[in-house]
């Protein structure tokens, strides 16, 4: 049942997307010792018009 | 104030999503004895890009 | 996969979990179509001083 | 690190976003004085089909 | 129903948490003219050995 | 900023954390091509009696 979560900016490609998925399936496998069928991701992927950081939002920042 | 947040794949239409935030709102107020005015439910709808299940993207599944 | 997760108070005790748990299960089922081995409900139970309703913690609510 | 997290409706606009983000660095700046270059908002910005309050849509309330 | 959910350190004391409560709030009335009754907030204080930045446990840090 | 929050069972002990921690940073580093600085993990460990799968606790699976 392990869920990983991600909160981050747009992910490149599928391909990355891929990958991401497998790497972090795989440090939870290695964490908990579960076969990789337990665990689910859920990548959210944001625009830049909804996260700020240090008080400004990513779409003001250079 | 309690909040039931989903996070899943679409939902097949309206219909199916009201009679969900009913069945959901209706378990917590059982649970709680709150009226249902205090239940929130948020629908979070991911497409099969954003979910990894064993370490695979929905979207490479068959 | 789908995934309930619930914000609420404490919850009255390991039975009306038991239930809680039950219900919300049923509801995914229902929507999704899906059998219920898939569906995950994590509940996190919060102390009266982490949660604020109107701009006041639930503690200091009478 | 203090991350703050909102599920909240469509904002008006991109100045309104903007003094959101400022004012919630602010609150935690105050809190846990820290510089605000530590502080992380996200904003999840929910359609009325994905919120229920009181059981019922809010595309559905008048 | 606009929802605040804090993740971060242990606050430091009842009195800070109060206010930061009322200052998420406000800020979240004055984002969405919203009386502040619709508003929640909660807080989700997290232990040191529980967080991780820039790949390292907070209680590992000096 | 890239945020990843695991919801997951107890963690056996700290250097599983610890470990864990770099295991699900490298992977957002190698997604993002960021610099590890900018990712953080919060770990939620929920209890056998927060988590529900199938409809069962797992505190009542064997």
């Amino acid at each position: 049942m392990p869920i990983i979560t991600l909160e981050g900016p747009k992910i490149a490609n599928l391909d990355t997307r891929r990958e991401f998925i497998r790497d972090l399936t795989d440090a939870a496998v290695k964490a908990y010792a579960l076969p990789q069928e337990k665990i689910i991701v859920i990548l959210h992927e944001n625009s830049r018009e909804q996260v700020g950081v240090g008080g400004e939002l990513l779409v003001d920042k250079g």
